[in-house]
């Protein structure tokens, strides 16, 4: 019930036991194929093995229970798949040991559910490119520790979820692109039962599912497991903090932008609550816990782990599952969210002129110095009077006009907005 | 498929889509009967609700489906309930916010789950009874950083698995009989809607569901689901620790226990593969994780959390489940394990002395000084003479065989064989 | 030069080198002390000990780097002490293991880290209780999603804040008296080198120290340890809690609390930085941190871990010293909180009525039905109109001027401001 | 005096206070150096400041002290180096933002940091490699789930543990070279008060420092902090996994390599503790934690957060420091490691053949089937009898020598090595 209201169906898909069946069968189909193609097995027994290699010839629910005893679910699968390729039933899983095919599925996995998570980050930074377009002239209060600092725009506070997003996404195509590699060792990493075939046997079955050819087996190296974790976890934290921010502008106080209406209240119908934020950063809280154990499972014992490899498989899914999670919340979130460029602009406005400080200080410095400067703006703004009240006895009325204008202090931002455009176009 | 290798069914039926859904629908039916108690609403609306709220007539998936755009599953639910409920129907929910019913769920299921879960717990606990009690006289290596250390007895280790199953066992009581409460705020936690009613209705909902009444709404106080996180966690952590040493001593060349035949590798027919305690300790992996994001998330915003609160769901959901798999896999593990005492005693003798070095040194110390004596041993031991031989030199024959003797040198463990079993009698 | 800034003095002094190391030799003193009571050694012996044992004569430098080759301190400490002890000294460590008076140590750092931990946890409930108090009456937005939802005091919120308090405190002050035992166990866990005197000897060292004498020894059973680092990660926070809700209340445009001057940026003079939030917040992800490596650390080997062990000791300074900054930051952040009672008022009435939009909808309900009702409201509060004008239509003036007073609905806030404090009362 | 025992002396210094110290202190003589180019201030300004840039200059327990009022050490920093860089005081921090000046001098630490780190790991490197080239020929148990498996090369397991280790030192080689980047935006972000002049002066900023020049500002950007902390976490569990290792293979039983005498105990002259592997895998847990609050913080409040960024010094400069001690740890354990090849060989033999059941149940396979030659086989290795007695009656003498001759089963063992070599020569 709670994966059905935070993961998107695709990527629930993409992570399914029907998902993973399939995986497991397309490892075990290739690598007959790559023994056909070494000339191991015949092309017949290859073909009778392919074709038994459908998800739904096989239930799930029964391999997990059959798997209990043995700790994982490929040793019934093999032995189901045997006994359904009939005379071919004894060339299948031939030279392989379980964790050769279960690794070798999280990749395939991996890249599949990757597809729908990448797709929604490239709508994300779209969504964040259109909003750092749309509004380069939209001055906000730029806010540090909460409080309201300079002036700036939301087309460069945009332009600041998007460098991150494309960040993110660059890290996670990179470990899609290269980062995924067949797993095939045997029973102990030397592929002592293939003889003097292993290395072309690697290769092929490597090549059959278009995966990277590992330098050798990796069954406890497991840094391509942890570099994914901590980049699904990149990839959700990245999204939190646009989630994040969503949630802070639509406050009721602030309400520089409204998320799509929907997000109602059982009781309260006034509300319009961020629940794409609270969606997306619930999502990255797990992903975060997912990749942890995925990270801090590097030291397993031996040639194969005793649970830390076993661990992998749950975590791998949830931290997939939730980023695409995260992904769906945000993208949606920004998608449909309403911005207030005139409320951004009141809110300037609403401390009149203490948002200026910094410039008023700068201003007062070159007179005065800069202690001092900083002081007497610091009791301006503290006192009961605006600060244009305060300062009217130092600086002339149309020098303070122009020093109190948030317009004319955003610095970079502009530059700044086409900085991260130039990038995202080049990153994507 | 892999929950249903990893987690126990009765712990997987405890914490389902059903489960939580008929979790919910408790605690709307509390609700109603609570507020029929108080007067505010008739029995029979009361009975009308509690008639619809059986989770058979729901639809988990479809629940899920509209939840996503509330970002809970509640408001969908009432929603139903009170269609279901007809002309009653406006009475349902009456005063309560959707985290009013949530938190409350989550107790329901937590207490339902646990009782699985302790029941586990217990069968560990005993099997470690039963272990320490007959292998009291068995002696066997202790080992300190994985090497010899002196002798012990595995009725000893055992002893020590046994205090810490009763510890983390004892925690999860604890909480199971004063640490579930209800929740029960309204919007915000004022209970505004029920006027001045608001604490009678409290105090009898909490009565009809068994649960404690707490002092004030807890929201946004999320003592008491950390605490739930922390004592799974502890306790997955404590069966990962008893299925560590199991595996270890299983290990090929230690040979002093075997688990249960039948975890067997699809291509090693040789292999008896300790399948629990991976399976253990991969589960306390996860528990771990999810006990993380449950102790992460204490921080919630004013009045309800963004994220922090819809993050707990899943992840209890996680810990219960994976807990009950790490009690599952060592109880089972354990239940079926094979010690054997001989194989240990050669364990112990194997190093020719060796393993006597503290009493040796001990013995020289008195004659040649506590330095000295211990270098006298470190070289013996180092060399390639054994020790025995080395002292013989130095000590009497008589003297030596008396102090190379292991029965003699056990210490009090026999007597924290007696102790744990107390305790063990004593807290359960 | 961070520790500086995070942790308050008197915590760094009580996990401090020289904290440590009087620790370790408070170990040897009691147990050079027990075993003279025991009429295992003479008491001149023991009194000789103890004069050595003062952490002013010894170096932590040099014992670390002396320690690195054996990995831990203890050993090179034993040295240092036996050569200090003259002819007493081979009289020291006598039937201990280097770990027994680490863990020992541990113990006794906690006790007294925790006194000025939970010295300051106590002056954080007492503000707490203090804003309870006077802030029954001061009426303010009940924040849900980070949304206003219903009105509530600001007296009902600072409850919430104390029970959370309380409940955490509670937890440590339990540990503190019922969970800190001494460690003495020997090379494995058997006492074997002091023979039959081994449990004698347990008891009169814990009754020296004042520390619970465990079961059986619990060098890898680490219940206790992970469970001090659940409950300093419960303080923090909780402490974290209280620390955001006073960032969010300080936010520019919300404004009801200020923090101390003081809070000053480098360059933008108007800033009051809530900094104590900051620093709050910050501690409580190091404590949380910290917690995880010992909560983490359960599945240690057999009878000494290899790493598990030797991980948890600066992981424990650690969540002492970072809890006791969470908990002085906190403690500083109120006892200097400036509430504005008015702004809160104001910012209840900004949204011209919006606040109420749960009780008008159940005026409403009974007359129209209750799904009618809430679309209603929904509709009123999304128009440019405000909630009043758009139902002066549907309800009479008085009636409506009622139904929109916060002061009228704030249910049980008031009754939970009492439990709180009588909650406070009974457990501090 | 923990990390004293943990940490190398060169990478405690390099995270040290005094090496902040001057890393912020390089950060302002950078900023000044930069704007002096660009025309902002004069050289000699920048020059005096230059010369007051000294770490010496200034008292780091100070400046903490100072910087817990405003809960960062840069304000009183500026302060200081203004009050002694005499009339060019005014010019010092010009444009900047505490966290400009702290970010940037993470990045400057990081860089220093990761120094002795990669060196560290490259000797780490270079010893895998050594054991791969030396132990090509010496057969051992592979071990799976801790179960002899089947046999393979001490030399194949050093080429395993070789790829793991250039594979994560290439990760940290590569965010070294591209992932520091100047940190400059000022109060929020827009670079305000450098008016037109801040993309030039970022540029000149980044090169003084020879960092990369960032897209936009990353105040709340925390992907390469993140990114730093994931691939800080992925060395020292790479590492760990070594130690762990080595740790299992110094086990009494199987005592196939030895770590450097030295490792003894207080009470135990005979024992050879495997400390550096110790002391690398609690490295490993604190490193874990550590990069858990910088991967765990990516969500941080709109252009500077609220303890977010706070969390962050403690935990790089605890990764960076525990990191190299896991590296020191592991390389010192490698580069004295004894390594018993006779006793490999021992161990290969100690199961009379039951290590090579595989390469028999395949051989039957052919001919009685494969479940038939499974069960046989298994059947065999359970019996009292050895397998090669049980197996006597259905192969011929010489064929059964044969196929129980682990050297002829040793598959790609060899090639792996070859393979494993040539990537670490490529990638170092």
């Amino acid at each position: 019930m709670f994966e059905g209201i935070f993961v998107p169906d695709d990527v629930r898909a993409a992570v399914s036991d029907a998902a993973w069946l399939q995986a497991l069968l397309d490892a075990e189909r290739a690598l007959a194929a790559a023994e056909a193609q070494a000339g191991l097995i015949s092309s017949d027994a290859a073909e009778a093995i392919a074709a038994a290699c459908r998800a739904e010839l096989y239930d799930a629910e029964e391999l997990a229970a059959a798997g209990r005893a043995v700790g994982n679910p490929v040793e019934p699968l093999v032995r189901a798949l045997g006994a359904r390729a009939g005379d071919s039933g004894r060339y299948v899983h031939r030279g392989a040991t379980s964790q050769d095919i279960l690794d070798t599925a999280a990749m395939l996995v991996t890249r599949r559910a990757l597809d729908p998570i990448l797709a929604e980050l490239a709508r994300v930074a779209a969504a964040c490119a259109s909003l750092a377009e749309a509004h380069r002239s939209s001055v906000m209060p730029a806010r540090t520790l909460l409080q309201h600092a300079v002036p700036t725009t939301f087309g460069a506070k945009a332009a600041g979820w998007l460098v991150a997003v494309c960040d993110a996404r660059r890290r996670l195509v990179d470990l899609r692109a290269h980062g995924l590699a067949a797993q095939l060792g045997g029973a102990a990493g030397t592929l002592a039962s293939l003889g003097e075939h292993g290395p072309e046997v690697l290769r092929l079955f490597a090549e059959e599912l278009e995966l990277a050819e590992p330098v050798v087996p990796w069954h406890t190296n497991r840094v391509r497991i942890a570099e994914l974790g901590a980049a699904l976890d990149l990839a959700a934290g990245v999204l939190a903090k646009i989630a994040l921010d969503v949630a802070l502008l639509a406050q009721t106080e602030v309400a520089e932008v409204a998320p799509a209406a929907g997000g109602g209240s059982s009781t309260m119908p006034h509300k319009r609550n961020p629940v794409g934020s609270a969606l997306a950063g619930a999502c990255a809280r797990q992903v975060h816990a997912y990749a942890s154990v995925l990270t801090g499972g590097l030291a397993q014992e031996h040639e194969r782990g005793v649970g830390g490899w076993h661990a992998e498989w749950h975590a791998l899914s949830g931290a997939l599952a939730f980023t695409g999670g995260a992904a769906g919340a945000t993208r949606q979130t920004l998608d449909s969210l309403e911005v207030d460029a005139d409320r951004m602009r009141r809110n300037v406005d609403a401390t009149d002129g203490a948002i200026m400080a910094e410039r008023i200080a700068l201003l007062l410095a070159d007179r005065i110095g800069r202690r001092e400067a900083h002081e007497l703006v610091r009791t301006a703004s503290a006192g009961e009077r605006t600060l244009r009240e305060e300062l009217e006895a130092s600086i002339e009325a149309d020098e303070l006009d122009a020093a109190l204008d948030p317009e004319t202090y955003l610095g970079s931002a502009d530059v700044f907005v086409d900085r991260a455009l130039a990038y995202y176009r080049e990153t994507s």
